[in-house]
């Protein structure tokens, strides 16, 4: 571990809420540079997501409802971190249970923070290819909508704003580089 | 306003939290489908970044230390949307308090949810150009170093891994695209 990067002391901290998808933590911080502030952070346990691409280059997006915009998008299959597992493993699980897609091949193609300013999410997308097809296993609470969108059709998604969710918009933007470049 | 839309009915809802950044509800709600689910959301104003584009095609990235993930990252120069601010507002009020830059020109490249799980955060990106260099007027609790990459730097940047937070890499990603159509 490289222990020379900056660090926050924290004076005070409270957890202000602790539920199933994120806990709540607002804290009396001296940051690095004697910076005093309060700030609130929500923790959660990460997540992934997969890109999965077929014989003809068409990947597959699901679409479901979410609460906190109340509406409906087009998404990459994906979920939260479970436990210790290892993000690999839990992109698999996720892909199985959303879509019913086994992959014979799985790569890591991005890894980021969703929104640091406030959130300590990592977000661990792969990419998957030598897929088979099955039936899907969706949560209780989960209503998920099946599609395969060809590369003229990702194309039109990302210049129409048609998608609109972060690690989705990596992942095509990543695939339409790969695509261009290959 | 398309009213087509699904949407949920709630049942009962708790604002667990109301902070300067965000606020926490946790809700029991009826889910498009007559799915019965508890949803723990964070409500947030929304947020402006800007790609900053100098006339030899270098971008303006910011360094700064994030609590939430206890480090520095390089970022676009962005922050929440102040009250009614218009977003294009807000990306040019950031883009001069964070890094004494004005844009002659400002154009939306890309908008998005940045964690849509369970946050409402909606993310617009701007690109600048024709700019002028002043001095950075930021808040008291930032401290932030600038750096302008070339073309081959931001490739590199996201090659590595080097940049690794969403906002960032979905601009990056469209700057690359553009480079390499235009």
């Amino acid at each position: 571990m490289n222990d020379a990067r900056p660090r926050a002391r924290v004076v005070s901290r409270r957890r202000v809420y602790a539920g199933k998808v994120l806990e709540l933590y607002v804290d009396d911080v001296i940051e690095p540079g004697e910076v005093r502030a309060r700030r609130e952070v929500v923790r959660h346990a990460g997540s992934v997501a997969t890109l999965a691409v077929d014989d003809q280059q068409r990947v597959l997006l699901v679409r479901q409802y979410r609460y906190a915009l109340d509406d409906e998008i087009w998404e990459l299959p994906a979920g939260r971190i479970d436990g210790d597992e290892a993000p690999e493993a839990g992109a698999r699980r996720e892909l199985e249970e959303e879509a019913g897609v086994q992959a014979g091949q799985v790569e890591p193609i991005a890894f980021f923070h969703t929104t640091p300013g406030f959130c300590d999410e990592r977000m661990f997308i792969f990419r998957a290819t030598r897929l088979t097809l099955g039936p899907a296993r969706p949560e209780p609470d989960e209503r998920i909508e099946l599609r395969w969108f060809t590369p003229d059709e990702v194309d039109r998604l990302i210049s129409t704003g048609e998608v609109h969710e972060g690690k989705t918009l990596v992942a095509l933007l990543l695939e339409q580089a790969r695509r261009r470049s290959g």
